[in-house]
Parts: C-alpha cells; structure tokens; sequence
C-alpha cells in the first residue's frame, strides 16, 4: 500500500520507509503471540540490543532498557538517580515538563530558563552546588533547539561528581552522544526511529544503577520499571513486566536497516536536508528562522516563524497530502514545525520546499 | 496470511481473529503518523472509549485511560488512591506482586495468602481497619484461580468506605464487574482481547479521583501518568503523554467486533469451552485439575495438574504447532496453563482435546 500523505509532523511522524515491511514479517511470524518468557523473544530483545549499540555507539558497560514512554523515563531518572536536588536547562515544553517531574516528585528541582528560541552554551551554565542530576535537552521537539554534543559533554567534565541526563526523544539517533561521559540519555521510537508511537527507550551507565540502589536500601525508589530491576532483567534480554515486543522487533529491524545505510551517512543526509530548509526559509518572504543562532539549531525538527497564522500554511499544504506541525503551545499560531527525521527522504524535502514555491 | 501455530498461552496469546484485517486498515490510513493532539486521533480514543463502555458495562461517571501496561497500573492505584495502608487478597504470583508494590512504595501492605490453587470466599476474609485499599485478583493468571464476581461485590458493601481494585487483567471483558460498586479496574490487551501487548487500561470513578486530589494536595503522588491528569484528558479523549496510538486503535475495533458478536454470547461461549476442559482433564488418566473447588476454578485460564514434566507435555503439543503454556513458579514442572480466551475458538478447543487424545 502507498502512503497518500507525507508526514513533516515532530511524532508520531512519517513511518520508516521499510516499516510496513517490517510489520508484515512480525505478522507472518505470529510475534505477536509468543510468550516474553521465551528464547525467541530474548533474540529479539538482543538483536534490537545490539543493533542499538553499533548505531549509536553505546558501550557494552550500559545498559538498554524498555518502558512505556519518554515520559516515564523522566520519572524513572529521578526516582532512581537522584535524593534531592537535580538542576535542568529549561528552553522549551518538554525540557520544562522533565523540570516539572522532578519538582513532581518532591526534590528541590532546580531550572536555569532561556525564552522560547534560545539555546545553551557550556560557558554560561553554572550548575547549583549539590544538585545530584544534570538534564540536558539535547532536542528541544517544541522549539527546535538544540544543546551540541560538545557542550554537553563539557557539562559532565565540568560537574564529574553529578549525573548527566540527556532527552534526545526526536534527535535519536543523529547526534553523537559520547556515552563514555553521559549516564543516562532516552528517547521513544515515534520521532527518528519512524515507528508508530509505545515504546520508551533508556540507557544508562553503571553509576546510575550504583546510585539507584543506594538509594533503595535508604528507602523508595518506586515499585514500577525500578532501575535495578529492569538493569538485572536486561542482562538477560528479559523484561519485568510484559514488553511492548512489536515496538522491540520493529525497533530492531530499523536500527538493523540504519545500519546498513551507515550511521555518518545518515547524519550527512539529516544535516543536507535541514541546512536545505534553514537556507530556504531564511530568504524566503513572510517566512524566517525560529532559532535565531546557527549553532542552536535543531537537526531534526526545523521551527520557522510564519507572518501569517501557521492554520493557513498548514491548511494549504495539507491539501496536497504534505503533513506539517504547528507551533508549540505559545508559538502554535505564529511557528511550523517542520520534521528532518530520518524517514522523510531528500526527495520528500523538496518535494516541500516546491510546494511552499509554488504556494506562498 | 494464515496462522501456522495456535497459542493457548495465558499473555501474549493467540490473536484475535479479526486482528491483521484492523492492523491493516490502521497502515492503510497510516494512522501510525497522526499527531496524538489531533481530531483523528481523539476520535479513535473515543471510539474505543465507547466501545469499552458498552462491552463491559462501565458507567458514564468512570474515567477510562490507558497506560504502557497492567503492572504500572498497581504502581498508579496505590500512590494514586492510598496514604498509608493497602489491603491485598493474594492468591498467586501477580497479586502477589501488586502486594510487593505497595510495599515497594512504602505502604504498610496487609495481606491475606492463600496457597496456590486456592481461591478467596466472602465469608473468610477479613479486611484491617485502617486499610483504605482492597485489592483483588480477578483472575489469577499463575494458579487459574478466579475470585468470583458476587464476593468481589460483597467485599465493597462490607466495606463502602474502603476503595476496592480489581486486577482482571487475564479475565476481561468476560467478568461482569458492577462498576456502580468497585471503584477501579484493569486490564492489559495481549490476553483476552487478543492483541499484540503494549497496552494497559486503567477504569476508575470519581472516588479515585477524590483520593487522589486529596492526597496530591498534601504531598506526592509521583509525576507521570498521575490519576488527575490522566481524568482530566481522558475527559477530552486526550492522553498526558504520547500513547500507543495503535494499540488504543485496535483496542477499539476488537471491542466492536465483541459488542456485534454480543458478550452474553462470548460469556457463553467462554464457560461452554471451558467447562469442555474441566470435563476432560477431570477424568484423563495422568492429569488432573490445579484447582479444586469448581467455584474457583478461572474460565479464561485453565490450569491443569500434570503426572509426567510439564515440557514434555508441551513439547509434544508443539510439534502440532499446538501452543500451551507451562505452570508458573514452583508449579512450572508439574502443570500446563491452557487460555481460553476469546481468541480461542471452540474449534480450536476442540483440536486441542484431540491432539490429547492422540497424544497421551
């Protein structure tokens, strides 16, 4: 079956171009029945396992675990990595929703807030005393910002003793975490990975499992998807609770086939198309960049200003099956957003940019 | 695509009939794309809402809202509706797990424990003073052990100011919960509604949702997927977090295949295969039933006791393409756990007898 419509949308976005592929071989299979008990489900949970690690260069020492969502990693990190202080970089909804869930869950949450379009550079940042945690939003989805690898890994030399925690939930896998330095970093597979949206993926480091279980034996660190818990169950490609095993398997099957492609040829590819928007945005009438610095610019999700109301762009574009986002929250009438994933092909990058030719 | 193997696993198991024909009107309309913000999707949320209501008769005034699985649901009852004491009738390995989160989460967890194979009557349990939560397992997955639905309602009349959760995650839709009475239940899709897992579904009334604004206000009860947020969006076929779009789907459309088929028929259907399997495996030389009293006996797992290894049992069956499960825990080597879902057709049953028949 043909796709009638090209998704731009920041996730759930435009499936992986082999998905329906991928989906049929799970059918074919009866994935869907087997038991997450069983050597087939191991193998599964392995081959994704492994294919992460050669694509986003993840070292045997960590470990890849699977929840329901993004979301409830933010949750899981300060339950499981953190007593009582964390400190966040605050620059858009969703590095403020990680902030709210600290402060959710009772500890002293601090925050350093840029506007709506502005970044983080590493000189700039001073991190609070005895926070425990740093969170880093290495894509921020609702403004298309984004903190460079080098920046953040500065971040964790400058603060050694402290947890670094990086969202990278729609950049996954494009930038080039340096896990010898981060402890923990997640994403979900709607974004990049092209898949549909139920599957929460977490990484994370022996520090962070150390500290996790010295903070159980003092006292709660939840009952649901603990660290130490799913890092035991991992070890033996084994989940706690029953797994969402289709997202697992296709997940494995993208990696695999990123793989193949070559991870630097991606990123080549990622960047070529989105410096193709940023340079045709920023001449383009009634139209202008989100992110006024170059470096701040996301690679994944590109954020454009619209002098008229954004309804009417989308609306015109929508009308030749072209799927593209509003702006976030406070931005929705006066931003696009514009997703660079993966799946949305070069050609599908023009196929855009000829539409707002001829358009607008 | 025809099936090869026929699971009568308890979870993940055999699919449900119609399911690859959903699965594809789900690629065709590449709904795995849509935005979860978006009018399609809150569409396909209430559709499923509906569909749920009218299948397991489930009042207005109950919120309906999903989850990653039936496991975070324990976690999200005991901190949601419960300060300090939770009361567990544990009969198995998973009431006795929802037992271990409340203790996990720091609740003085009472429980009454039965040995495995044994179920609870009214007139026996005793519920502690000062518990504000009763939890029963309607269906215990690891013993086929059901704890049947007039004592369940007995236990709240007995007890109207204690809130009552029932875990049917094995069981529903078949059990006729009577949500005027019980105030929260659960369950995930990959058992009785044949459908890959990834999904859990969370009922609860306006008593939850009191107790759990109440508790807010005085302290935590934590920061992802907390009742009041997940109330409040359900209420507008919205979710806090980006869901399992497509599990919410096919939910939606099993649940309108069942309504046409009509649940007093599927219950019939249900305790006719059922009591097939009893039949048999009370009189077949080197098997008996794991549970004794009839009243306890689950009509939607049938656990049987087996003379000679669980696997080989299980080993032979497979060569059939014959798929059964193995006794849970300490009973793995001396039982075989057989589902009889919805899923399981009566002719699929009936296979099965024969291939006993044949077999040993």
């Amino acid at each position: 079956m043909s796709r009638s419509k090209t998704f731009f949308t920041a996730g759930p976005a435009e499936l992986y171009p082999r998905f329906e592929e991928f989906l049929q071989d799970f059918v074919d299979q009866q994935l869907g029945s087997i038991s997450h008990r069983s050597q087939q489900f191991k193998d599964i949970y392995q081959h994704t396992d492994e294919q992460l690690r050669e694509l986003m260069n993840i070292p045997a020492e960590n470990a890849i675990m699977f929840t329901g969502t993004a979301s409830e990693i933010w949750e899981r990190i300060v339950l499981n990595c953190t007593e009582l202080e964390t400190f966040h970089l605050v620059n858009g909804s969703f590095s403020k929703k990680f902030y709210q869930y600290a402060d959710s869950l009772g500890r002293h949450a601090h925050k350093l807030e840029k506007p709506m379009g502005e970044g983080f550079s590493y000189a700039e940042i001073e991190v609070p005393e005895f926070a425990e945690l740093i969170c880093v939003t290495q894509n921020e989805t609702s403004t298309g910002v984004q903190t460079r690898e080098p920046d953040i890994n500065k971040l964790k030399r400058g603060n050694s003793s402290k947890l670094v925690a990086v969202d990278m939930v729609s950049s996954a896998p494009i930038p080039e975490i340096d896990f010898s330095l981060v402890d923990t970093a997640f994403f979900s597979v709607q974004k990049s990975f092209g898949l549909p949206a139920g599957l929460g993926v977490w990484i994370a480091n022996e520090t962070c499992l150390a500290k996790s279980e010295e903070l159980a034996a003092k006292g709660s660190i939840g009952a649901h998807h603990c660290l130490p818990d799913l890092w035991k169950q991992s070890r033996a490609y084994q989940t706690p609770a029953t797994p969402n095993v289709m997202g697992i398997y296709l997940l494995g099957r993208v990696a695999e086939d990123m793989n193949k492609r070559g991870i630097d040829n991606l990123r080549k590819e990622t960047d070529a198309k989105v410096n193709k928007l940023y340079k045709y945005f920023e001449k383009k009438e009634g139209f202008s960049l989100g992110v006024e610095k170059p470096e701040h610019r996301s690679r994944t999700v590109a954020v454009i200003n619209t002098e008229r109301p954004s309804a009417e762009i989308i609306n015109a574009l929508k009308v030749k099956n072209l799927i593209v986002g509003a702006g976030y929250g406070p931005k929705k009438e006066s931003q696009i957003r514009i997703a660079n994933f993966i799946a949305n092909t070069p050609e599908q990058i023009d196929a855009l940019i000829a539409a707002f030719d001829e358009l607008f």
